[in-house]
């Protein structure tokens, strides 16, 4: 069999181009898996369980497979979450094993459709990428995104299995069987086209209904996996603490039920299951756009509480500026628009009617609000003038999307302050950019690295801006985490908004106000997922965590009784409750119907810093089991004086979740003095910091030489190129440059300042 | 002179028609005039206080004409700011009068261009514009909008005055001259181009100036002002507290330097004017847009918080969900999108190119959330589903716009949530419609009646809705203040978004969701502005005010040593700090260059609650005088324990505008029982309750016919006839209905619930 397809692989190969050119072009080629999305953005069209169950069981009652069982569940969204759903349900077969579905796809020409490969296996089948890819002859397999599955399958990767194969899908993929599945006599569990419904069918079952769906042209291929040899163990680099490492080893099968994609693996496939499993965020049906659900939003509160008080300190008031500017005012400032104009998205229509001029969605409010600045501000009393305001704004981005790092709509704070005098607005800048590391450091326990950018990289039209930089170990990418601009007298002076008052000490001269402006944004956010989450998903920093602890009553098993069970729960029940009068946002997980490995498991993809478990020996001796999210250290603690005893806790999480990421950050930048060591320093993933001439030649020439010789990259991945990334304000940090004597590595002209180059996002 | 005015005026004339209609149309209209805003979207392009000054002098050195001073000084706003501008500066002359420059615009056809009058008469001179009309024989002279300003003179009203006549406007407009101006032998002070700067003439100077623009067809018209009979007194409805009376009375001048427009003489061109001198909001570029100052945006930041703690306790989650919805999606519900479609915005073009399909901005966001819902909601567990957002929504009305009241864009709150029973639905609609009650009665001190909508004023696409109703005692229309929605299963059904779980009893049942929408927008502040607001300005209740106490040091005059200045200064420093820590919102305005009576002036256009004043004396006797900004009332109390003093009135305060406005209202609800009574009772600035048959048929002709008998409607004037506004949920406020003997007024046929009937916006 397994020859026959190989002929018939070869003929269909050779109708399908761009299968050819993955076998050439793919052995340079960087491994990056593409994302793995559960979305549903059209779910409402899709078949509802009832609907789905029926057809299957008609179209195998068609082949004459009778499923031993078939049961309707909760939906669910892991192997794990499915079992327990599945054990739950009083028809389902006692003894039975997961049946995973998982799409491949290999790199393909945009213009061409690709060939997906379908691996059907046992749950517990170790499946490797490489090792499957390597099998195939194709070296670039990805995980699928959802895009693909819906197109192929209409049905996301929850509702997929076997039976999502039919006549019209099947010539157009490339099905492997994991070969145990035949020779088995376990009862297989599959999806029925919804991951609320499963039919029970034996591996012979499976076979069959494969089988029928064969061409001449196109068979299934059983593959042993046992006789693959998994590369997986050379291609991750993962550095954790030991208490994480025993985790692991631990609970095996949780790492891949929580995550699915290893974070050293394929970190944007990672990146986005860990924001869809922790229920941060969903997909939406405007591409680019996406929606901040309840456990990311309740973050940016955090956020925003915490900025507003500091900001009011400085004497800034909130305000609301119209979304809508007139192409006429957007255009003013010429260096700033150019800046934006190819991301500004016109509105042109209202209702029925054409607008007489098309109104721009603000990309920032600069524009919009000086012309009102100088109607506003008639005397240096008017002075300072300081504004700031909480909105959404749009940059209708072409390039590909990411979540919280590059939406075409994103929520941000942006502040726009008038001074009197440069020193009174140089002063703010720095204020305000030590706000924003705090926000950062303090409260997502991010580490950054205040400086300033280089003249190319600096805001459109401003006078010099200010940043904060972080880095993302996993990509070795630095990341602007935030920035703070001193727009100098550029939009105040008379021929842009003539934003002026009478000089307080000569009434004949005129003052044209001097402006900054700054801005956070939910960037943020996606900074700290990628800085904090494992692969048992997201890791929050107790300050940010909109719940804190979360406990969890253990031990109750079928034999226990109601009235031991309502002891358990009321214990648990009452420690939240005192937990949440010591200010301590906890919550007692008592949901029926679900076990606690399920609770801990759903609980930890979330992120919740700190788990408490309460069962009856632990009752019994007053006392509760503390689990930390970022170690995984469990830890027995009383329930005298509780409370002050999870703050501390809190606080010390908060603290060494900072100074691991902050260590991380630092190992990786470099004192580089010789060219030669440049490239090799960011392929290193490491931040190269050069004694630079700050000539904006030298940037391009750099930028292009460092990109040049970097591996190629995946089509999500940002650019590869170096670019300058900030002129850290902390020159301290590295040997004295000696003026005339210090040249910079790249061009050998006299070196100025210590400047970080890195790849970024 | 006179006389040849009257010929020529009479030619004039002839050459506008629409000034005839004006002469026909005038006599049954309703006086009300148009909004009197010193908007400068466009101020970047203004003349500059140097260069007008400049080109005034020249221009008058052309007619031999040299003004005694010239002068410039910080920018100013009335006649109060101006004249203490002017004392404030060496340069300025020891003695003069202000001239005030007041443009009028009679009623016009839209398509006609107007013929403005415009009014140059001493500041002390009273100017009553139903007067003036008489003498002109336009019986519907407004105070011209800043529109007509800017086309006519190309500046603000505060920057105008006779200098602002040129060759190209004067014969455009019709010029009257206080006739007691070139009998003078004052010395006057005139605006140069701009609000900052002042000319000194004679009112000879002033007279020979406009002369020198006369033409054969157009004069300027002198015109007595003190033979003109004043009709205001009859005009207005003036109810306040004797105090308050007193007040007026003592600052008769306030009263006009505050507003310029009384309440009850042109409501409209009062509210505007209260919202812009009280430094809340700002006319935009964008017309229908609205800048949120932060004295307004504070009010909307307190209503957050206090919000956000209430939905949180019923289990409300806030998320974000993005502003753009596909035509496709917005388009699915289509009783609901009827309702919306023909004032939606859309995107059509991202920087150069043409969107595939043109995207809409939300309008409300019920068909972009709930495909989301549909894909959420998977199991019985899963509900209730509770999500909120703060938003801001886009809807372009056509109607005439009016800042927090019908404007294009507005920030508001949506709530959106799912419920397995109808019950429970219904159970949350009151609940969060009781919330509503709590942010206007107890935050706003703003009174509201509870009720039910009729079928034909309900939700688009909606089971029912519940209502605040509020009510405006100035123009006695009703106003609609919240709305709390019972979607029912018309949008979870599955021709619609599909949205159900298995019947947690039946587990072959679907049971589609209950869903529930409620929203609260920034309306809820120009109704407390409208209901609390006076002469003076802005009154705020004490719990929504960003400053509850302001503290002004008094008693400082020239011969005040620098000691006792420091001293006094400190003292109310002090005071501040003191209140400050009381958890009071308070403030020393210690401000140099303004008098107390400007502060006064500045703090009570604002609206603060409390003023504190503190003198020589008062410190003597360690005590200080409250002023309430609501009655007037002052009132020294002792500094020792000031903080439970002055957090005491805040209450008392908070309570007894609660009290005047409610009792305002139910003095104007009238239990109407005879359709003859109806209409008296509207026009009277009643709403009339009526025992009614609750059918649609009989909605509309009620609405014709109190339609058609009432007086015409301003421009700007909400709808005449009356619609039904609530069926409020306290029937027992009216005379039992004994059902089949009591019929409804309107039809005859037998009366369901009482039903409040009335004008509105």
């Amino acid at each position: 069999m397994l020859a026959a397809w190989h002929v018939a692989r070869q003929l269909y190969r050779c109708r399908t181009s761009h299968l050819i050119r993955v076998r050439l072009g793919c052995s340079e080629s960087q491994k990056k898996l593409a994302v793995f999305i559960p979305r549903r953005a059209l779910s409402t069209f899709q078949p509802n369980t009832m609907a789905s169950l029926d057809s299957i069981t008609t179209s195998l009652a068609a082949l004459s497979i009778k499923p031993t069982a078939t049961i309707d569940h909760a939906a669910t969204t892991s192997p794990a979450t499915w079992k327990e759903a599945i054990i739950a349900n009083e028809s389902a077969p006692k003894s039975f094993e997961l049946i995973k579905t998982l799409v491949y796809k290999p790199k393909t020409a945009k213009t061409a459709t690709p060939v997906p490969v379908v691996v059907i296996a046992r749950d517990a089948t170790e499946t490797n990428s490489s090792a499957i890819g390597k099998a195939l002859n194709l070296k670039e397999l990805r995980l699928a995104a959802t895009d693909l599955l819906t197109e192929f399958f209409s049905l996301d990767k929850d509702s997929l299995s076997p039976l999502a194969l039919n006549g019209q899908n099947f010539p157009k993929v490339q099905t492997i069987v994991d070969s145990s599945i035949a020779s088995s006599s376990a009862l297989f569990a599959l999806h029925a086209h919804s991951s609320s419904s499963t039919v029970f069918l034996t591996g012979a079952d499976i076979l069959a209904y494969l089988q029928k769906l064969e061409t001449a042209d196109v068979k299934i291929q059983e593959l042993d996996f046992h006789n693959l040899v998994p590369s997986l163990a050379s291609a991750t680099h993962t550095s954790r603490a030991p208490v994480k490492e025993k985790e692991d080893a631990k609970i095996e099968g949780a790492v891949q039920i929580a995550i699915g994609v290893k974070k050293e693996v394929d970190f944007s496939a990672w990146y986005t299951n860990v924001l869809i499993k922790a229920d941060m965020l969903d997909y939406y049906s405007v591409s680019g756009c996406y929606i901040l659900k309840p456990w990311s939003y309740s973050i940016w509160e955090e956020i925003q509480s915490w900025f507003n008080v500091e900001i009011k300190k400085l004497g800034v008031q909130n305000s609301y500026f119209p979304m809508f500017v007139s192409a006429k005012v957007l255009e003013r400032e010429k260096d700033h628009i150019e800046g934006f104009s190819p991301e500004v998205a016109w509105v042109t229509r209202a209702g029925q009617s054409d607008l007489e001029e098309p109104i721009a969605i603000r990309p920032t409010s600069e524009t919009a609000m000086y012309p009102y600045y100088a109607k506003w501000i008639k005397s240096h009393r008017d002075l300072p003038l300081k504004l700031n305001q909480w909105n959404s704004v749009v940059r209708w981005e072409f390039k590909n999307p990411q979540p919280f790092l590059r939406t075409r709509e994103f929520l941000w704070q942006e502040g726009h302050t008038a001074h009197l005098t440069k020193a009174e607005a140089d002063t703010e800048v720095l204020q305000i950019l030590d706000l924003y590391r705090q926000v950062y450091e303090d409260l997502l326990a991010v580490p950054v690295i205040p400086g300033i950018k280089s003249e190319k990289e600096k805001f459109a039209g401003g006078l010099y801006t200010t940043t904060l930089e972080g880095y993302i170990p996993t990509s070795g990418r630095g990341i602007q985490a935030a920035t703070s601009h001193c727009l100098g007298q550029n939009f105040s002076r008379p021929e842009m908004f003539n934003i002026f008052v009478e000089d307080p000490n000569d009434s004949t001269k005129k003052t044209y106000v001097w402006q900054n402006s700054w801005g956070l944004s939910t960037r943020a956010i996606g900074v700290m997922v990628m800085v904090h989450g494992d692969n048992q998903g997201l890791v929050l920093p107790p300050r940010v965590a909109s719940i804190q602890v979360v406990v969890v009553p253990c031990g109750i098993t079928a034999k226990t009784s109601d009235e031991q069970r309502a002891e358990i729960n009321d214990a648990c029940d009452e420690l939240a409750k005192t937990l949440l009068k010591a200010d301590i946002r906890a919550k007692a997980d008592l949901r029926d119907g679900y076990t606690p490995g399920w609770k801990f498991n759903d609980w930890e993809q979330k992120g919740v810093p700190i788990r408490l478990e309460i069962g009856p020996n632990d009752l019994a001796k007053q006392q509760t089991l503390t689990v930390r999210r970022d170690t995984g250290a469990k830890n027995p603690v009383s329930l005298n004086d509780i409370g002050s005893t999870i703050n501390a806790l809190l606080t010390t999480i908060q603290s060494e979740m900072f100074t691991r990421a902050r260590d991380a950050y630092n190992s990786r930048i470099k004192e580089v003095t010789h060219w030669d060591d440049v490239v090799p320093t960011l392929d290193n993933k490491g931040i190269a910091v050069i004694p630079w001439c700050e000539v904006e030649a030298c940037e391009d020439d750099i930028k292009e030489r460092s990109g040049r010789s970097a591996e190629p990259q995946d089509e999500r991945a940002p650019s590869a190129g170096a670019k300058s990334l900030a002129i850290p304000y902390e020159q301290s940090r590295w040997t004295p440059i000696e003026p005339g004597k210090t040249k910079c590595p790249a061009c050998g002209k006299d070196a100025k300042r210590w400047t970080m180059f890195g790849r970024s996002y």
